[in-house]
């Protein structure tokens, strides 16, 4: 039996147990990642003052840790300047088919209205997107171009549904060098000198405990900071940003067993604490259920090669985002699947895309490869014969991968295994409208209490792209900002 | 955007409010199925006065509606007469295996433990069962015979990790004839035979509104009867117990939307109110994501055919469980899945357990087969030319079907498309001890709350055997209502 205590609602405090505030703002937003940052932005905007409080040593969180992508289209300046066509609509209808089952439509319905929109605000707040297109596929440009595809919309079955455009803006980081810095990193600190001008009080090493309630309104928070635990009054509201749960081991055991064990992609903030928070006070959660896995492997080297199962069958087109393949394979396919290519496959891949893979298993025969690989006799030999029989003919009738990355495979064979670890993270959370209210029984909002980012169900509701996390973090972290100072 | 207060869960009343009751009993219990009524045995046996509140005409819930297998092992006299061996180990061990991810090993322990005494209690209720096995696949058995497997016990992967036994033990109807009365009515008939003796009050047309609640502690329900509101006092306890939420479309589509718009199995009744009344007063729920989806189709047919998703591949071993095939069609093949078969295995199944099934397709080739059940070019033609390969040789080694049931398939060719629809019933619920007692924030029990059957995350957590529900719905509802008469 798991800890229940670490999976539970957090009670609140009635306000008739708070002494003395020892500060007070009108909004005091919890966790200083994207989100915080942008709900703390959005505020200050509304006229609000704002305290953030961070539980590390300072902002970031799994934001500056990310790669840096946001997913942002419909027709912005770096779209336009690298050729692409886009549309609200074909953004909307891209990430309907994208995100789901069950996606929010209510969410992306204004996401892509506003996207543009969003752009320039990001662009006000500091941040310099290069109107320059990265057409190899990739997690991250490793240069400093700004516009990459990050959710297979280039690829089977969305190419067929929606015309494709990348969607992912990547900050421009001046000199960057390969993994030095990543765009998320840039992000932050574009977003954290915005808070800076604006005013805000951070008030980082300080964990948030409890909420406190004054007659079914939230109006403050408990905070611990050195041991010592004191109250902080929200005049007109707290937005609870402090990221999902892939941290909590009992959280992730009981609502997303398939990723118990793999990498947590984030920092040990990741708790769960906001959505245990909001429960508390009687938060309708979604999706828990829901998380991302990246793929354990670079996309140059996937897309030519062949992704097999534990039965030796290929599951899906090895061309598309490997973030979605990593879902496909986590929560389908056992977390079990491997690479097959051939040398002359893994010899065109340059050596810096291959991350240091190298193959597992050689063979000279596919049967040999089968064995060594331990997959059921037959099963690899069969799936490459009718791969290679379609590829010769430029056509992939199964899976429907892309004709440039066809090439039949040729003696000697090689095996990957890419058994994780996978990075994830969790989608689920609080329910919110898209002003960020939290909802509470029968979906009506708490009063005084707002949500973003990977605290909340956002944009992805299941299926995920590159760049709707730091997107929604601070696209619906602004607005809960400045709802927060509105009310 | 959803129903959000369908989803929602129900606000308690505080007793304050309740001007006069209209009842009182020791146990109240809501929902007179087969969890219902073996908690209201149950507090009988404990010295308890009980109160029975259905919301339909009659006892029975979906529990009538089953086939009657109830899971039991580990050495029932049953078993023994059939000659199988069985160990309460044994038997935990394939739980442990058959119901994860996360399965619920705290209750899986005192279940298989305990499971002879189960059966002899359930003797004691009046149900009969035959000492025979019926030893054709079935969904249940036509027949009046006793024993039976349901949960895939002897086929791979199970059968290689565990002494396989059958555990299905149906209640004996006599004079049966085929699909006139089935095992659950048969068992709801002695359950509610034994409630009448022990002189608990039942009230049908009674619906429950909301649980009182004094000081935190659950002491009555408001219900409903031909549009009056009255209260119901409950001295010691109320237990929750009318099913799992597969009739409430709204929380289906949140919770579980790989199974919106599929049949489902049970009645009206099953929308969730149990769970809700619980959430309400702050219970946890785990698993509310799970689901059984039974494969329409008779695993007679089903065994010695291939099954190919819309790649044309197979995807799992054709002779196992067909609930647990269903499962993996459902949440991980989107649901679509067809049979293929030639004509002598067609004819090799004897018409009554065909169950009206006849080829959709007919082809002479596996060229022309595949383009008419449109299935990729290539895809059927490889799986079957490689389980044919492997089948002459006697063996499937990439989904390790019995040898029995290995046929090569030789034209004419047939495909019978299995798109729908799958009865399907949720398997997530309120969190509960051993004793029934509803966990709250923290895991501690909810004062005079407790809860039983598919209201409850009980045997399966995930994966299901046929069984499972009228077992745990019996064992725990039993035990729930001991508890709350001890309260």
């Amino acid at each position: 039996m798991s800890n229940l205590e670490a999976i539970s609602p957090i009670s609140p405090t009635p306000v008739s147990e708070v002494a003395s505030w020892e500060a007070e703002s009108d909004v005091v937003v919890v966790g200083y990642g994207c989100a915080g940052a942008s709900a703390a932005i959005g505020a200050m905007e509304g006229g609000a003052s704002v305290t953030i409080l961070e539980r590390a040593g300072a902002g970031g969180g799994a934001s500056a840790m990310a790669g840096g992508e946001i997913y942002m289209g419909g027709g912005t300046p770096i779209q336009k300047a690298c050729g692409f066509d886009d549309t609200p609509q074909a953004m909307f209808d891209f990430l309907m088919a994208a995100t789901g089952p069950s996606p929010n439509e209510e969410k992306l319905s204004v996401y892509c209205d506003r996207s543009v929109e969003h752009f320039h605000w990001l662009v006000e707040c500091g941040v310099t997107f290069k109107p320059s297109f990265y057409a190899t596929p990739c997690w991250e440009p490793p240069t400093d171009d700004g516009l990459v595809y990050t959710g297979g919309e280039n690829a089977w079955p969305f190419s067929d549904l929606v015309p494709p455009a990348p969607r992912g803006h990547v900050p421009q980081i001046q000199n960057k060098r390969l993994l030095e810095r990543s765009g998320g990193w840039e992000l932050m600190r574009h977003l954290s000198a915005t808070v800076d001008k604006g005013g805000a009080a951070v008030r980082p090493d300080t964990r948030v405990r409890s909420l406190i309630v004054d007659d079914g309104k939230v109006v403050g928070v408990i905070a611990r900071s050195f041991g010592q635990d004191f109250a902080i009054r929200a005049r007109r509201g707290v937005v609870l940003a402090s990221g999902g749960f892939a941290a909590n081991k009992d959280m992730v055991e009981r609502h997303v067993p398939a990723i118990a064990g793999q990498m947590a992609l984030g920092t040990d903030g990741d708790d769960g604490t906001s959505i245990r928070l909001g429960q508390g006070v009687g938060a309708m959660v979604a999706h828990l259920d829901a998380a991302e896995a990246a793929l354990p492997s670079n996309p140059p080297l996937v897309y030519p090669s062949l992704l097999v199962n534990q039965f030796g069958q290929r599951f899906i087109n090895e061309d598309t985002y490997c973030g979605r393949i990593g879902q496909m394979a986590v929560f389908h396919q056992q977390g079990r699947c491997s690479l097959v290519l051939d040398e002359a496959i893994f010899e065109s891949v340059p050596e810096a895309e291959r991350w240091g893979a190298r193959p597992t298993y050689v063979a000279a025969t596919l049967a040999e490869l089968e064995e060594e690989m331990s997959l059921p006799t037959g099963s690899l030999q069969a799936t490459v014969e009718t791969y290679n029989r379609f590829a010769r003919e430029g056509r992939d009738p199964v899976f429907h991968k892309r004709q440039e990355y066809l090439r039949p495979l040729e003696a000697p064979y090689g095996g990957i295994p890419l058994d994780g670890p996978y990075a994830t993270f969790t989608l689920g959370g609080l329910v919110t409208t898209i002003d960020g209210e939290v909802r509470g029984a029968n979906g009506s909002p708490i009063p005084g209490l707002y949500g973003a980012g990977r605290a909340t169900w956002g944009i992805p509701s299941w299926g995920y792209a590159s760049g709707t996390s730091l997107g929604d973090g601070t696209f619906f972290g602004r607005r809960s900002g400045r709802a927060a100072a509105r009310s």
